[in-house]
């Protein structure tokens, strides 16, 4: 899954420097599995492919939208890389997930403990680039990070929980993603405006915007993880079937009223390991019970009030036209 | 191991509403296994022991040392315990150790993943609660935890990487416990001067304290960790040798030409579990190897050299105290 568009292209190339001298500040087994998480080194040491730079690219959007210059957004852009890459990094380690990036995921190639305290040092960093700045932007941006972080330690310890339950509603669900997915993306979208010390009017309708599009690319992921091919996905195809993630489908078909669902949960309950034909049943009654035209639908609610939330924000009109651009992207279900 | 000294007594009473406050402000899954860990509840919610407050004590007088109200300290005391009870919920994970303060390690309780989260939350606070002072100070403060966050980062991934090696040396043990143990109390020794806007010169001087004072500490730790008694560790009689641990004593047996130290090292690279008599012989071997009698003159020159640190900095009588205090009860071996 790799970002085209120009605007990301441009933030990947101006904030890789940065990512990388930020990383270069580690200890040396920190920094290699830094590397190769980031995609900059395989477990030999030689480069491989990256990240699809999202919410850099959104946070020197918000810098913009605030008019700051470009190269004062970089550390906040790249702040908030380094805190989506620590939740990378510690939720493979407790998903038990063993690819990332189409690659095998860091800690099946560093052990568990050396992912895990490069996470902690990355999340460490990003805090660190935001207050070196030394102004109240600055540690402003620095807490606004925080607050994503707590949402995220939150969202993850929802999901954990979820695995364990099954009478998660639709609403929980949502919740789960607005914390674990639409924080780090609201966060993204508005630590620009906070880092430059532009108008808090601005950064909250920006945050707002970020966490409507934020679901709206949580529905396409989880959308994704049923019906998307292994290219697009770098996971075995019916992905989220197989391992039975209580993603926002399946809890939309489960908690509907139709036999179909009932008859879903009973394929989910079964405690023998799903077949590949059972997991082609499953997508077929997740289908039948309405759970992927719902998310579709909601998909496209979030991006409608995304959109409106742009309309709350005095935009340039270059800026507001590549947020749109972005968040229509984010949402489509065929990047 | 509780600390009975008043100055402690009165931190723990102060500090304590402050990390109440805190951790109340966790999701409440982070925040069960946060009050777990602390000893305010058991994991069925009742109240337990509690650590022994050192670091928040030598934070709140580390704000006296700059002249500070106790009150204006309280959160940078808090923040660094936070950090502490951070990388104790993760370390205990990484090492996979069931035994924390003479009770199950709360990942025993919660599962590793609770734990991870909670330590990560933990972790945010402990930024938050200084940067949310608004203060120059509090960003600085930040800084300066973020700088002993990222050296407790190093020290643990050099302690997993010695535990595959057989060629350690004293010198990298001693950087390694520089990192995980000496740097987030010379932290706390200078944080509460950096909060307080005082001079970097005192910050400095405190913090050289502080390392010296920590080294002094994990070697009289690592001497516990063979000689210490159930009852004064929390944990089994020579739970260090039990789990092969490369300690300072160990390591300084190991490295000297000694005839004792190759017999030790022929004992611990033995394939099979070793028996209560193995372990005795290893205890011995250490002794004989001179481990036991460097790691403890070398305590002493570490106190030694704390104590200089102190001269170093121009403080309150009763503040220089306290600190000297502090210093040789954390280095002495019965506490």
């Amino acid at each position: 899954m790799t970002l085209t568009l120009p605007a990301a292209e441009a933030a990947r190339e101006l904030v890789e420097p940065v990512l990388r001298e930020a990383v270069g500040r580690l200890d040396p087994l920190s920094a290699r599995v830094a590397r190769y998480h980031f995609g900059w080194a395989d477990d030999q040491g030689a480069a491989s492919g990256g990240g699809k730079a999202l919410r850099p690219t959104l946070a020197v959007l918000s810098g913009r939208a605030a008019g700051a210059d470009v190269e004062r957004c970089l550390p906040a852009a790249a702040a908030v890389e380094l805190v989506h890459a620590f939740s990378l990094l510690h939720d493979d380690v407790m998903d038990d997930d063993p690819v990332r990036r189409h690659r095998p995921a860091a800690w099946t190639v560093f052990g568990r403990p050396h992912a895990l305290l490069c996470g902690n040092a990355l999340l460490t960093l990003a805090g660190e680039l935001l207050l070196e700045q030394g102004t109240p932007g600055g540690a402003a941006a620095a807490r606004a990070l925080n607050e994503a972080v707590l949402s995220l330690v939150a969202g993850q310890a929802l999901d954990l929980e979820f695995q364990d339950r099954d009478d998660v509603t639709r609403e929980e669900c949502l919740r789960m993603s607005r914390c674990k997915t639409a924080s780090l993306l609201a966060c993204a979208c508005s630590i620009g405006v906070t880092a430059a010390g532009g108008p808090a009017r601005l950064a909250d309708a920006l945050a707002a915007f970020g966490t409507e599009a934020g679901l709206a690319f949580q529905l396409a992921d989880d959308l994704l993880g049923i019906w998307g091919s292994t290219e697009a996905t770098g996971k075995p195809v019916l992905a989220d079937l197989r391992t039975r993630k209580k993603s926002l489908p399946v809890v939309a078909a489960l908690t509907g009223p139709t036999a179909a669902g009932r008859r879903l949960a009973e394929l989910l309950a079964r405690p023998e390991p799903l077949t590949e034909s059972d997991l082609r049943d499953a997508a077929r009654l997740v289908e039948e019970a309405g759970g992927r035209a719902w998310a579709e639908a909601e998909a496209g609610r979030r991006l409608d009030a995304a959109t409106r939330c742009l309309d709350d924000a005095d935009l340039p009109a270059d800026v507001r036209a590549e947020f749109l651009h972005l968040a229509r992207f984010i949402a489509s279900r065929d990047h």
